[in-house]
């Protein structure tokens, strides 16, 4: 394989140079972090089913007409991706209350909310990647009102879709977070959904025993993390092949 | 003077049963209390100066057609005012960045801000009043949609006067915390400016030198805050009676 050239590292993603402008290599690591990276491990496997899990979803939103970065899966741990101007702005999407805001508003865990609440958080790992609110968000040019409407749009659709996919498979989507950027196609420019959407950036649990199959197992210490991202992937008809080096083919798992 | 009911009694102000239907006095002590009541002190003088100093900017806000539940004042620490409803949120609306802005977001004391910016907290000691967003407060019903826009408009009317009062006396408006009512009228709902406005609630920096002549005197044990207050009482044109008991008559100072 060629040395290409890497763009960007993240905690769990590497960026490469794509095959042509405009394009690049997401490539998923099996490096997990929690707590603005407090606690890393490396969880053998991750990578493979973040991978698998999020084309699944992006496939899925593209043919709703819900425009993401994503073109297509390479191999076991890359996509091919359309590069955008990633807009420095975290959103969440919270049905039920979990995580934060459970200790920032002394809401109960579990509870569900009145209704869907849309947060952004400021990405910046030195800050610890503030809540912010629309206000801060306009004023300091991270993105404009229109963009901010339109991200709070692609928020909601992105809900609806994907509350109804883990409903149909008996998983309760709890919340999840999503990064957007901006893309340019001739002299238009618009907003996309970028980074992935997989058990690291969702909060799903069993409906029926809520157990969770996320990556609080990670922040928790439950162990059984890789397990129930397998689980997320078996419902949701996903065949995940093993993870070998290239050019030894694809093996189905069972 | 017959025993008051006393209806609430916060940090800085008690509230007692008034003369009529719908009216209360309201109080102003001399405590001083900050990073949520961690650090209290009595400063002598300070209950008599907010009471003055807020008598006159609500009065002029009243003249200027934005509402206020302030009627008059009554005596050195009272002023009469009309009952409201008051929604669980401080509105803050910042010029310049200070306080938690600075630490937030990494932005230096002192900056100007893009645009003024305004910022919602939930009005939650046990929670430490927490930093929340429009999401939030819709969702929540602490306020709604309508609610919020009639309090944003009102924060930011409220904004323009006060930046050209002290302007015109040689004082940097840097932010300042408002609180909102629902009042009744007939058939009627609408908010009004409810709690004071005075140099507790802003953040007012000397033109010229950037002396702070407001409550983070007295959070960054800098003394001097009576002085300071006193001197933003003076450069408003307001003569400040001595704080005699009840009966013995007021006595101007100088």
């Amino acid at each position: 394989m060629n040395r290409r050239r890497r763009i960007y590292e993240g905690k769990a993603k590497i960026l490469y140079e794509g095959p042509e402008p405009g394009t690049l290599i997401q490539h998923f690591k099996d490096d997990a972090t929690a707590f603005n990276n407090q606690k890393h491990e490396v969880i053998d496997g991750k990578g493979v089913l973040n991978n698998r899990i999020s084309e699944y979803i992006f496939t899925n939103l593209n043919n709703l007409g819900i425009p993401t970065h994503f073109v297509r899966r390479l191999n076991m741990r890359e996509q091919l991706i359309r590069e955008v101007d990633v807009i420095p702005i975290e959103l969440v999407v919270r049905n039920v209350a979990a995580g934060s805001l459970t200790k920032r508003l002394g809401v109960e865990e579990g509870t569900q909310l009145p209704r869907s609440i849309i947060e952004f958080y400021y990405k910046n790992d030195e800050l610890g990647d503030p809540l912010v609110s629309e206000e801060h968000i306009t004023a300091f040019g991270w993105a404009t009102p229109q963009e901010l409407d339109d991200m709070m749009a692609m928020g909601i659709r992105i809900n609806d879709f994907l509350s109804g996919l883990f409903m149909g498979v008996g998983i309760r989507l709890v919340d999840f977070k999503i990064e957007l950027g901006r893309l340019i196609e001739g002299d238009m420019m618009r907003i996309v959904l970028a980074d992935e959407i997989s058990p690291d950036s969702c909060r799903l649990w069993d409906t029926k025993t809520n157990d969770k199959m996320d990556k609080d197992r990670f922040r928790q210490n439950m162990g059984g993390m890789v397990e129930a991202y397998q689980e997320v992937a078996r419902r949701l008809g996903i065949l995940i092949e093993n993870d070998r080096p290239a050019g030894s083919g694809p093996v189905l798992v069972k």
